[in-house]
């Protein structure tokens, strides 16, 4: 059974840290959000730390997020029950008092640079495995994000992000060029972590990275994609002209993450960073990556859409694979392995 | 068992009188309303009388409320099968004559006042049963009356109105004042109805009750609120001047009658009146009470809404109870019961 | 068993020539429709051949009408796997190479006249049991034509097509008159075909018909329909002037053709054309007959929807039949025969 896939009913994975928001998303005011079928409301203490509830009154499953903040705490709009951050009621006005057996979960949501890291899983949430980013917070790398939701499965996702043969067909002239399909590619597993890596020895300057300056000439270009957990898919990317000037720069660092968050079976939260270690202080060219990226994003989200919708009309059809999936194919096999053990009591 | 409550998803209830409408709804044009989920078409003969249909043809399932009205019958618009006010097939135009295997289920449709209460249950309907508004039938009350239909199940509607600790919180500055959720109430129970009684010695006076002339200043506020069926929740209220003037009013009472009729499971038809005994000729009076009363009732109903979304993520949530619950929780108890027995052969 | 009847359930039939599509609706752009349960692409050569292919890429389901046509092959738009006209995969981009095992199931679908016919069944295609539909394919008859998709399934419009009593009560004024659901009318069967006649003595010329010219006489109208399998009725319309003028035409026939095609069980494409041997030079003829047809079909797609609500309100409800059912109810039971047949293994 090891060797089944998981597919778009695969059950989702709790024991993750996924991403929940950016932290510029929240603050005074409650967000809710759906996350692994749950739904969430996110807030910020008056001295900033990010909260995570479930969004359910536990009294009469009135959203907490339709009440309102007194201070740290949240009082439900309904029969003003209200709970402080870590979940706990400290009033109940219809008794005049707190009411200790009335409790909200509390989840972990930790703060990593631009990103909010939250933990649904049943264990205990262990902050040192929290992905590292540290690109994105040490100041070293300007870069550009954005979010979208998509009306399909993570795993889909996950699987294109893994496969960039499709960059030819579904982004040509912007992230795609012709070279890229047939570009070699090799595959190295660590554990539940599946690497590809590809290089493309000679070929045109993509649209996308038009802001290196080397828009006129000739380039290589080595992307190693990484599925490193079912809420993280990482691609560093590196370009490199293949007649530098002298004394010009001879390689162009890109670091494209992708923090893959499933709303629920059907739908899935989807948030990137596109950063860069040149041109930093160059605000056209964050603007100008950010927008080509969530471009060729929005075609990744429509083409999933089409083929989930193809799969839910014909649920028993069996998709073939071939040689150049095996990344993919591999994940879906870890992804399949690590709802199954989930499952099992 | 008869511990259990019911709940979103508990068999709706047929042996009661439901109100079907406004008389001044239906006429001489067929109205369709979905109830307990059965589609029921709704018009007077020439002489007034209200006559409920099942809104289905019995040969091939066109909506009656499609066709015509011939006199006090209906003709169905697909093959022209003509109906009287029994249901009896009086003409079938292929056959030139009538057919009396062909019947569409006629249903009691009582005119009270200005309601019109319909039995779809599977006893007789026993119209001494019906329940009692003579307030709003004998002139000496003046009211005003809204509806709506809410996208919840009725269950959470009765609860709701059992339990008024929540004006404080969801009706602020229009029917709710802040002593509200911890006044004390008492709560009775005789057969199938449960009464809840709540006091407030001093308060000011709620937005809604400006007309009554009070103001500018202190009263005390007594409401007995009744679950009487499943179909009604009638709730009285006494207003009292803390330092009435002298020879002035010293009562002023309200009646707010909730009629509470399910579409379907997922959704419920809400009727209501507000009726006074003072100020009976002031039509800005009617006008105030009415539209405060419409806007508290929205408010409830996007309350009713969202749990309904948050029960439907995940109905295997068991939501907690407290004291304050106990009427909610005694009617929930009652429904069951009754869903119980009309399921049991 | 052979005495139950098709439902709105019924699994629909395979085995049957469908009208896909106006030939006039296909080219060197990809349309892409959904026809008994199963999305097809169709599209048409550089030579003008009609082409049908599941819209599936058999990799990741991404629809293939979303790629692009090569000469007279399909491009995937996600990885770029190539198909010809039969469904072969004859390049595999990421691979370099064709890939054999990568097949898409190409369809007949064959041209005659306006229409293209798809065949989905399990047997083989027979191009000799594809419907004669001459009179539209040699040019001695003019015609309107029309199509529209119908939110019900597709048994209760061929019930809808062979119990013209309806006419007099769903279409009045336009193609009813009142003697129509009266009228005697004569059923046979041969097979799996169903014929019944219609004949109206002595009636007023149909608004439909006023471009025959007899608009202030009398005629005598004899109609023939025919459910000649699930996917075609067929009606000949015979109209003759009580009074022919001296030297004046005694005979005027109109065939007017449905095309059924289901989408899936809850929703039909409905096609159709309406010829004249008569005026055939008068393109005002074509386009009020054209329009007068569009019209009454219109009311009959409501009247079916309107049903289908009532249906799947209550899936238990058994409709009752009468006499003027005949033709219907034998027509449902062929179709239940068919689907078991296909069913049993």
């Amino acid at each position: 059974m090891t060797e089944e896939m998981a597919g778009p009913n695969t059950p989702l994975i709790g024991n993750c840290w996924y991403v929940a928001g950016w932290g510029a998303e929240v603050g005074r005011k409650m967000l809710s959000r759906r996350i692994l079928g749950r739904q969430i409301v996110l807030y910020r203490t008056a001295d900033g730390a990010p909260i995570a509830l479930h969004d359910r009154c536990p009294h009469r499953s009135m959203p907490l997020s339709r009440g309102r903040l007194e201070d740290d705490q949240v009082r439900c709009g309904y029969h003003g029950l209200r709970f402080d951050t870590s979940g706990v009621c400290t009033e109940a006005p219809a008794l005049g008092r707190p009411l200790q057996a009335m409790t909200v979960p509390a989840y972990h949501l930790m703060e990593r640079g631009p990103l909010l890291w939250l933990w649904l899983g049943k264990g205990e949430a262990d902050e040192t495995t929290i992905p590292n980013t540290e690109w994105l917070c040490d100041g070293c790398w300007s870069y550009g994000y954005g979010s979208m939701t998509l009306s399909s499965n993570y795993v889909g996702l996950h699987e294109n992000l893994l496969d960039l043969t499709h960059f030819t067909f579904l982004h040509p002239g912007n992230i795609g060029t012709p070279e890229y399909a047939r570009a070699p590619a090799h595959v190295t597993v660590e554990g539940n972590v599946v690497r590809i890596e590809r290089y493309v020895a000679d070929c045109a300057v993509p649209g996308i990275y038009a802001s290196t300056g080397m828009a006129d000439g000739r380039i290589s270009r080595r992307t190693v994609s990484e599925f490193s957990s079912p809420g993280l898919h990482a691609a560093c990317v590196e370009l490199k002209p293949l007649a530098a000037e002298p004394g010009g720069r001879d390689l162009f660092r890109v670091r494209i993450t992708h923090f893959v968050t499933p709303q629920d079976l059907h739908s899935t939260h989807y948030f990137f960073t596109i950063a860069r270690d040149f041109a930093q202080q160059d605000e056209s060219a964050t603007e100008r990556m950010r927008s080509d990226a969530l471009r060729a994003f929005a075609q990744d989200a429509e083409a999933l859409e089409a083929i989930a919708e193809n799969q839910a009309l014909d649920p028993a059809f069996v998709e073939k694979s071939m040689r150049s999936d095996q990344a993919g194919v591999t994940m879906r096999r870890i992804l399949k392995r690590l709802a199954d053990a989930e499952a099992s009591p």
